[in-house]
C-alpha cells in the first residue's frame, strides 16, 4: 500500500516541533486499521504504530515476540531479543527462558523438561545457581509433610486441607470422593448430582458446567464438618439454587434439591452449622405469603420528605461475601441513567419505572459472572440503632413441582424467596467457562411494591414485596440481540374504603337528581299546561335526568380528582396513596358517563333554544290619520302614516347577536388554561410523585401522570378560570364596560317595543318595552328631545305598572290565551318555523303580514288589559318557587306576570346557561385530554365547541 | 439487644418449610445492621448471618479468623481452628501457618522467620519433606546464575534483565541508577525529574506519587537501547504528559519536557526507537492547526443517512495497548444514559449534548487509573480497507510556557495534540497509590466539532477537532462534592455566504421598500391635497416604510427559515449545516426587528381606522307636508311627519359591528397551529438533527431546537393555516353563507342610506344607498312589496349612475367640497371626535342636530349634482392606479367618484387590512415563541392581540 504510515508523520512532525523549520505539507494523517488478532503468527502488534511487525527470527508472537519452542533467549538487548536452538536434543529451555539445561526425563510440548505428576521440576540450587541437570522431586503425600506440587509446579507445598483431613494424606484415597478440588470423605449427598439448568421459557435445559464442576463439592463442603471455607460453599451452592430460579421438585439432586437436603440433614443432626446455607425461601404453607406481607406493618413511619433506603448484601456466584451495598446507585438498575434519575426511584411515593433496550453483547461484557443481592429495607428509628428487615422476593419464574405457582395472582399460592441475581452468563456455559454462553437469563422485570396500611395516619406500610421477572435469551447472535429490561417501584393501598365512599355519594346524589328532575319535569308539565303523563314527558324526565346525573358524576369526579390532588400531595406523613393505573377504570368510567350524559343536556338546551317562541310587539302607532298622497298610485286617499319597521328589524337584530353572548370567552378560557398547565407547569401536579413542585429540574426523573390527577388538575384549572372570568364579566365588565342584556332591555325601552318569548306552551318571558314618551319612531331632534327629558326624570317610569321599574316579567299564560295565539299564529305556521317570525323574507306574503298585524294587536290589547277574558295579574313569585323553578298557582282564569328584575330571559340564551356549558366545556376538554394524555389536543377539540357555539349562533 | 437475629428465623423457616407444621408465629425479619469493618479485632463477620461472631481464643480477624502472632494452627476441623503457641521463643510459625520451625536468624514481627535482604527462607527440602530449623540461603547475583528472590522471598529466580544488562549482576552498581525497580546506565537525562503535576484551575501544584516513581524509569526504558518493554515506557512516558495537560516550557525535567528530551536524543542519533514515543503533538508552527483542520478534506462524502464512526487505540497509565474501542459505547460519554441515546451522538448530522453531574465519589470508586484515548475517525471507501485518520485534539488546559494558548478563538495559536484522558484520579496522589488522590482531573468538557467544506454537494467534511477541557477537583468530601460533565457533537459550515446573501436580499429590497414607501406618501399628499413637504409628511413618509421594512424583514426572515428547513432537513447527501446558536443572533435581531416595525404599522393602522371621517347620508323625505296634531303642545300646525332616525342607527350600528370582522378566526388559527405544531408534531422538524420524523420514539435523543427552523416551522405553519382560513372563508363561507361586507351594502340599499367615508382629506370612500323605492322608513307590508317588486325586476338599479349596479365608490373630492364639509361639521368637531358623528347622545345639542341636517341635505344635494361648483364626475380607475394605489388626476374642478365594485371600503376596516394583521400575529407569535422557547407560551400571548382587537371593537 502506498500510503505514508503514522510513523514516519510523528518523526517528521516531533521533528519539526523541535527544530522549527519553516515549511510543512500536509498530508493525511491516516494509517490502516489493523487489529492485534489480525496480525499472524510470526508478526506482533506494535503498540507505538498500531500496526503488525514482523517478530525476529525464530520467533513467534505470543502477545510479544518469544522464542519459539526449543529456543532460549540468547541475547535480550533492546527491543529485539536473539534466539538460539538448544543444542542437545535432551536439553530443554529453563523456566525463564534463558538457558538451556539437560532434563532428568522427556521434553514436554512447551520445550521444557517436563516431570511426572506429583513430582515438581528443581532447575537451581537454593542459593539460585543453575544445576547442569534438572530434577525431578517427587513431594512427600504423607504425614508429616502432607506436601504437593503447587500450581506452578515448582515447589512442594502444604496440600488442600480436605484431603489432609479426610484421608491423612494429600492423595485422596479411594474411599473418599474427589471433586471440585477438594477430598470429601463418603457420605449421604446423592452420589450423582443433576448439573442442568432449566430454562423454563424456552423449554430448555442445558448442562452447565459451572454446575457439573462446582455444585456436588459446594454440597458436601456445605455439609460435611471439616472445612473452613464452609459458609462460602454453602453460599455458593443456595446461589446454584437462585440460578435454577428456587426451582424445587421431588428431585432431590439438582441445586435446590441439594439445598433442601444439605439443610434437612443438618437440621435432622440439629447442627448449627445449617445457618451457613443462606436464607432462600419462606416457607410453603398455604396463606402464608399474606400473612408475610399484610398482616403486620413495619415499625416506622414513612413521610414524603424522606426516601426509603434499600441495602443489598451483596455475595458473588462463589458464595464471597462482597461488601454492602445501597440499593439506587444503579446496582439493581440494569438501564443506565443519571445518578439523580436513578435515585429518585427511591423517594418514598414516586412511582417509578425505568425500562431500556440493551445489548445482549453488552451484558455478555459487562457480567462475566452472576453476583447475588439479599435486598433488606433499612428501618432507622430514632435513638436506636439501624436494623434491616429482609425484603421477601417473589420470583416470577420460580417451579415448584412443576408449576408455575407465582405467575398467579392470588397471594395465597406464593411462595416468598429471598436472593435475586441481575444477570446470569454463567450458567449457561456448556463447554468451558471463558467461552460464549449458550443462554444468558436476565432479570428483565424488577418491581419493588409498597402497600399502605389502610386507615394509617403515619405512613405505615406493610413489608414491602420484591418481584422479579427473568428472560431467558438465546444467545445466536450477541451483537443485534437484545433484552428489554425495567426496573420500577409501585406505591399502592387498599382503594375498597374510596369505592364504598363514591358508591354512596353516587348513590345519594343519584337518588337527589331523581327528585329534582322529577320536579323539573312537575314543573315543565305545568308550564305546557299539560296534565297527562305521556311519553314524551318520560323522555323529557329522562333528558332532565341526564341533565342532573351528569352533573352528580362530574361533582363526584371532580371531587375525587380534588381530594387526590389535595390528599396525596399536602401530606406528609403519608396516608393514602394515588390509585394504580388499574384502580382508575371506575373513574374513567364515570367521567366518560358525566360527559356523555352532559352532551345529551346540551343538545337538548340547544333544541329548545332553537324553539322558543318570539314575537315583538310594537307599541307604536300612526302619527295621526292624515290625508297624504300615495306615491306610485297617484290618488290621494286617507291612510295612517306607516309606522317603520325598522325598530322591530333592529331589535330582532339586537336579540338575535345576544343569543350567543357567553359570560367567558373561549379564546381566552383555553389559552389560560393552556398557559398554566403546560407554561405554569400545573400539569406537573399531575404526575405520580409526592412533589408539588411546578418546575421539575429537566435533568430528574420524570414519572407516568396519573388519569386522576390530571382530571382534578385540569378540570379545577378549568373551572377556575371559568369563574374567574364569569366573576370578572359580572362585576367588571358589565358593571363598567357595557352588559348586552341590560342594553336589550334598554333597546326596547327606547325603540317602543316589547318582547314576548315563549319558551313553553304556557310560560315564558316578556319584557316590557313600551316608549315613556308614546313615540319612538322618530327623528334624531325628537330622540335626543326623549333622551334629555328621560335623563332629567321629566316622564314616567318605564314598568308595565304606573310607577314601576320593572320591565321583565317570568309569565305564566292561560290555556285560553295561549289557543288565541296559536289561531293567530298558525298561518305562519305551516310557512316557516316558529322563530322565524320577525324574518323579512323577500317573498311577500298578505298572509303572514296579516297575521303579523293580527298579533300585534291582539298582544298590544293583552298587555293592555282590553280583553277581559284574557286579563292578567302581575305579582311578586315567592322565594321557595323562584328556587324550585316552579310556579304554584295554576294560570286558570287570569294569566300571571311574576315581576323578574333578574332578567331571566336570558335562561333562553347561551347567557342563562352559563353552568351546563361550562361544565360541558370542562368535560369535553378533560375527556379528550384523558383520552389523548395531551392537554393542547384537549384544547384543539374544545374549540371545536366554541365553534359549534359560532355556527349555532348563525344558524339563530 | 432483644431482637432475635435473622439466623433464628432462617432456622425455624427453613424448618417449617421442610417439615411442613400447622402453624406460625409471624415476627418481624429484621437484623441490626453490621459491616465487616465494625467487628473487632476478636470477631470476624459471618457472612451468613450478616453479622460479627467472635473468633476462638488465641485467633484474631483478618477477614477470617486467623492465629494470632506467634500461633501455629494445631486442628483445622469445619468451620473453627485451634491455634497453639509455638514451644520455643526462637521458633517461628512456618510460611503455611501449620507449623513451628527453628529460625537461623530472627523471628519476624509476623511470628515467621525472617532472612536478610538477597536470601531466600528454606523450610522445605525439595521433596517436601519439613526441615528441622529453617534455613537462610543467600541468592548469587553473578554469572551464571544473575539471581533474586522473587516477591514471596521463598526462591532465588533470574533477576530483572535491566540488572544483568546494566551491571551483568544482579545488584545494581553504584555507577548505574536503581528507578522503577529497574537499573540504568549512565545517560543523558536530566539526574533529577521535576515530578509535580500542575492542577492549573486550582494553581495548585501537587507532587505525585506516579509520577515521582515512575517517570525517570519510564524516560530511562524509552531512552536507553536494552529493556524489551521499551515501548510500554515510552507510552507511559506520554501518558504522564498527558496527565499534565500535554504542558511544555523551557523546562526539560517534567513530564513532557522529559518527552521532548528523550525524543530530541533519540531523533539526533536518528534511532528508529523514536517512533516508540507516542504521537503527541502535532507542531508548533504559527497556522498550522488551521492547514491542518481546514486545508485538505476527507477523501469521504458524509451523508445524513449514516454514521461516522469514531474508534479509539486504549492504552493504560502504564502504557500497555488495551484494545481498539468504538467510540459511543459510552467510553468518551462520562454520563450514563441508554445505549441508543448515546449511540445517537455518532448520527452525522445530529447537534448532540449531553451533559449531568457526577458524584466525585463514584469517579474515585470507577476509575481508579486513567486510561487514555488515541481517537481515529474511520474512513471506509468502497472497496477498500478501512483506513483511520487521526482526529486532532485541542487541550483547552494546555500550557505553552506558562500561557493558555488553545483558550483563545485565534486558530493560529493552537497546538494540536494527540491523546485524551477522561478522569485521572492517579496524578493527584501524595502519599500512596492506594490512598485518597488530592486532586482529581475530570475532562469535564468534549466536544468533537466537524466542519463542512464549503460549496461541497458530496458531503465532504474537514478533518474533525476534538475540544477537551479538564476540570481540576481539590478532593475534600467526596460524598458531597459533584463535578458537572458533559459531551457534545457540533456540525458547522462557514456561514459567510448565506451572510452576504442575505446582507444583498435585505439591500435589493429594502430600497424597493422605500420607493414604495415615497410612493404612498406621495399617493397620501395627493389625497390630503397637500403639496407641502412638512415634519407631517417625513413622519408619515417613516411610518409607511416601517411598514414595508417589516414587510422585507420579515420575507427574509420567513425565507430564511424555510430555506435552512428544506435544504437542511431534505439533503441526502449532506450540502448545508445549520448556524449554530451563536451564529442565530443576526436572524434574531432581524426577527425583533420585523416585528417591532410591524408593531408600529399596525398601532398606526389602528390610528387611522380610529380617524376616518364617516357620515350617513339619509335620502328618506319625509311623506309629504301634512298638518297634525304635534303632541303634548296641544296646538295644531302645518309639520313634515319626521323622518325616523331608526335606519341611521340601525346602519351605524352594523358598521360598527364590520369594524373588526376578520378573514381568520384567532381562537382556530391558535388552536390550529397549536395542534399542528405540538400534537401533529411539526415543532419536531425544528430539531437539530437531519430527521424529518414527526414522533421521535420518546427513548431516542432529543437534540436542541435551531431558532432559524423554529422560527421558519412555527411562521410557515402560522401562514400556512392563516391563509387556508382566508381561502376558505372568501371561498366557501362568503359565497355560502355570509359576507358581511356585501350585507352592510345592500342593508344601505333597503334603508335608503348612503355612507360617506373620508379616509383621507380629500380622499375616501362612498356606498350609494338611495332606495330604488323612494322611501324605506315604512311599515312590513310596504318592505315586503318592495322587497318582492326587486326580485321581480321591477323597479331600478340601486346604482348610483342609472342603470348601473355600482354602489360603491372610491372619491377624490375637491378642496372646494371639504372645505364646506369642515364648515358645516365645525360646530361638532369642538365637542367629540370626528367618528362619533352619529353617536346617540343623552345630552341633546341642538348645534350638532342642526349640523346633522345641513350635512345630510348638504351631501345629497350634492350627490344629486344640485351643486355646479361641488359637482362630481365617475369614472374608472385606471389598472395601475389600481396597482399603485395612487390617482394620477388631481380632482380640481370637480370631484371624482371612482368605480370601485370590490368594495375597496373595507380598507378603513380589518377586514381589508388582513394581510398587516396576520404578519403582525405571526411574528407576534414568533417572538413570544423565540423569546420562551415554547409554542404554548407564544400562543397565550398572541391571544392579546386577539383582546386588543376586541377591545379595539369596543372602543369604536
Amino acid at each position: 500500500m502506498a500510503t505514508v504510515t503514522l510513523r514516519a508523520f510523528v518523526c517528521s512532525f516531533s521533528i519539526i516541533f523541535l527544530l522549527k523549520p519553516n515549511g510543512i505539507s500536509c498530508q493525511q494523517f491516516s494509517i490502516t486499521f489493523q487489529q492485534p488478532t489480525d496480525c499472524g503468527v510470526e508478526s506482533y502488534f506494535d503498540i507505538s504504530s498500531l500496526s503488525c511487525v514482523k517478530c525476529g527470527p525464530n520467533q513467534v508472537n505470543r502477545l510479544a515476540c518469544e522464542c519459539q519452542t526449543g529456543f532460549r533467549v540468547l541475547v535480550s538487548n533492546g527491543a529485539s531479543i536473539m534466539c538460539q536452538q538448544c543444542p542437545d536434543a535432551n536439553q530443554g529451555v529453563t523456566q525463564d527462558g534463558y538457558g538451556c539445561i539437560s532434563c532428568p526425563g522427556s521434553v514436554g510440548d512447551n520445550g521444557k523438561c517436563q516431570c511426572p505428576k506429583g513430582s515438581v521440576l528443581v532447575e537451581r540450587e537454593w542459593n539460585g545457581n543453575p544445576l547442569n541437570e534438572a530434577q525431578c522431586e517427587a513431594c512427600t503425600a504423607t504425614e508429616p509433610a502432607f506436601s504437593a506440587p503447587d500450581t506452578t509446579g515448582n515447589r512442594c507445598v502444604r496440600c488442600e486441607d480436605s484431603f489432609i483431613n479426610s484421608s491423612q494424606s494429600c492423595v485422596c484415597g479411594t474411599s473418599n470422593i474427589q471433586a471440585g478440588g477438594m477430598c470429601f470423605p463418603p457420605n449421604s449427598l446423592p452420589a450423582s448430582v443433576a448439573s442442568n439448568v432449566i430454562f423454563g421459557q424456552l423449554a430448555l435445559s442445558v448442562t452447565s458446567l459451572w454446575f457439573s464442576s462446582f455444585m456436588y463439592s459446594s454440597a458436601a463442603a456445605c455439609l460435611v464438618n471439616f472445612y473452613t471455607n464452609a459458609q462460602v460453599s454453602c453460599q455458593s451452592l443456595g446461589n446454584m439454587c437462585v440460578m435454577n430460579m428456587h426451582s424445587s421438585s421431588t428431585i432431590n439432586n439438582d441445586a435446590c434439591g441439594l439445598y433442601n437436603t444439605v439443610y434437612r440433614i443438618l437440621s435432622l443432626i440439629c447442627d448449627s452449622r445449617r445457618t451457613n446455607l443462606p436464607w432462600l425461601y419462606y416457607g410453603d404453607q398455604l396463606g402464608l405469603a399474606s400473612r408475610i406481607l399484610q398482616n403486620e406493618p413495619l415499625p416506622v413511619g414513612f413521610s414524603f420528605k424522606g426516601t426509603q433506603k434499600l441495602r443489598a448484601a451483596v455475595y458473588s456466584v462463589r458464595g464471597e461475601f462482597l461488601r454492602w451495598e445501597s440499593v439506587g446507585g444503579g446496582n439493581l438498575q440494569l438501564c443506565p441513567d443519571t445518578p439523580t434519575r436513578q435515585q429518585s426511584a427511591f423517594m418514598f411515593g414516586t412511582a417509578y419505572k425505568q425500562s431500556c433496550v440493551l445489548s445482549v453483547s453488552e451484558l455478555l461484557n459487562g457480567y462475566p459472572e452472576p453476583v447475588f443481592y439479599d435486598v433488606f429495607l433499612v428501618i432507622q428509628k430514632p435513638q436506636e440503632d439501624k436494623r434491616l428487615h429482609a425484603v421477601p422476593l417473589l420470583n416470577i419464574n420460580q417451579q415448584f413441582n412443576g408449576q408455575f405457582t407465582n405467575q398467579g395472582s392470588s397471594m395465597n399460592n406464593w411462595y416468598l424467596t429471598r436472593r435475586l441475581m441481575l444477570v446470569d452468563t454463567l450458567s449457561g456455559r456448556e463447554k468451558s467457562l471463558s467461552s460464549s454462553p449458550k443462554v444468558i437469563r436476565v432479570a428483565s422485570n424488577i418491581k419493588i411494591g409498597f402497600q399502605l396500611v389502610t386507615n394509617t395516619q403515619k405512613g405505615q406500610v406493610y413489608p414491602p414485596l420484591m418481584t422479579v421477572t427473568y428472560s431467558d435469551i438465546l444467545v445466536t447472535d450477541p451483537t443485534t440481540q437484545t433484552v428489554t429490561v425495567s426496573f420500577s417501584l409501585e406505591y399502592t393501598m387498599d382503594q375498597e374504603e374510596a369505592r364504598v365512599k363514591t358508591d354512596i355519594a353516587l348513590g345519594v346524589l343519584g337518588g337527589m337528581a331523581v327528585v329534582h328532575s322529577l320536579l323539573k319535569t312537575a314543573s315543565w308539565k305545568r308550564r305546557i299546561a299539560s296534565p297527562l303523563i305521556d311519553l314524551q314527558t318520560i323522555m323529557k324526565f329522562l333528558v332532565f335526568y341526564a341533565g342532573d346525573l351528569a352533573n352528580v358524576f362530574f361533582i363526584i369526579t371532580v371531587g375525587t380528582g380534588l381530594y387526590w390532588l389535595i390528599f396525596f400531595k399536602a401530606q406528609l406523613f403519608v396516608s393514602v396513596l394515588l390509585p394504580l393505573p388499574a384502580q382508575e377504570e371506575r373513574f374513567v368510567v364515570y367521567v366518560g358517563c358525566a360527559f356523555a350524559l352532559k352532551t345529551v343536556q346540551f343538545l337538548h338546551k340547544l333544541f329548545v333554544q332553537l324553539s322558543v317562541d318570539i314575537f315583538f310587539i310594537d307599541w307604536e302607532r300612526p302619527r295621526g290619520k292624515a290625508s297624504k298622497h300615495v306615491e306610485g298610485s297617484g290618488e290621494a286617499k286617507s291612510q295612517a302614516s306607516p309606522v317603520s319597521i325598522w325598530r322591530t328589524y333592529f331589535v330582532a337584530n339586537e336579540w338575535n347577536e345576544i343569543q350567543t353572548i357567553r359570560k367567558i370567552n373561549p379564546t381566552f378560557q383555553v389559552i389560560a388554561v393552556l398557559f398554566f398547565l403546560e407554561v405554569v407547569g400545573f400539569s406537573n401536579l399531575a404526575l405520580r410523585d409526592p412533589s408539588s413542585d411546578l418546575h421539575p429540574s429537566p435533568e430528574a426523573y420524570t414519572p407516568p401522570y396519573s388519569l386522576i390527577l390530571r382530571y382534578g388538575v385540569a378540570s379545577a384549572m378549568w373551572l377556575c378560570i371559568g369563574l374567574i372570568q364569569i366573576t370578572f364579566f359580572k362585576v367588571i365588565h358589565e358593571r363598567f364596560v357595557e352588559d348586552k342584556i341590560r342594553q336589550f332591555v334598554d333597546l326596547c325601552s327606547i325603540s317602543n317595543i316589547s318582547v314576548l318569548l315563549l319558551s313553553h306552551r304556557c310560560f315564558g318571558y316578556y319584557i316590557h318595552g313600551r316608549s315613556v314618551h308614546g313615540h319612538a319612531d322618530t327623528n334624531m331632534d325628537e330622540m335626543n328631545t326623549n333622551l334629555k327629558r328621560e335623563a332629567e326624570n321629566l316622564c314616567g317610569q318605564r314598568g308595565l305598572l304606573p310607577n314601576s321599574d320593572t320591565q321583565t316579567f317570568q309569565i305564566s299564560i292561560t290555556n285560553r290565551l295561549r289557543a288565541q295565539y296559536d289561531r293567530i299564529i298558525e298561518p305562519i305556521n305551516w310557512r316557516s318555523g316558529p322563530s322565524r317570525l320577525v324574518d323579512a323574507s323577500a317573498n311577500p306574503c298578505e298572509q303572514s303580514t296579516k297575521a303579523y298585524h293580527t298579533m300585534n294587536r291582539f298582544l298590544g290589547s293583552v298587555i293592555d288589559h282590553a280583553h277581559r277574558e284574557m286579563d292578567y295579574i302581575v305579582k311578586d313569585k315567592l322565594l321557595f318557587e323562584r328556587i324550585i323553578g316552579m310556579e304554584f298557582i295554576e294560570p286558570l282564569d287570569k294569566s300571571i306576570f311574576y315581576n323578574d328584575d333578574s332578567h331571566s330571559f336570558a335562561d333562553v340564551l347561551f347567557y342563562g346557561n352559563e353552568a351546563v356549558l361550562l361544565i360541558f366545556d370542562t368535560l369535553f376538554f378533560c375527556v379528550v385530554d384523558l383520552g389523548s394524555q395531551n392537554f393542547i389536543l384537549g384544547a384543539k377539540n374544545d374549540t371545536d365547541t366554541s365553534v359549534v357555539h359560532s355556527r349555532f349562533k348563525s344558524l339563530l
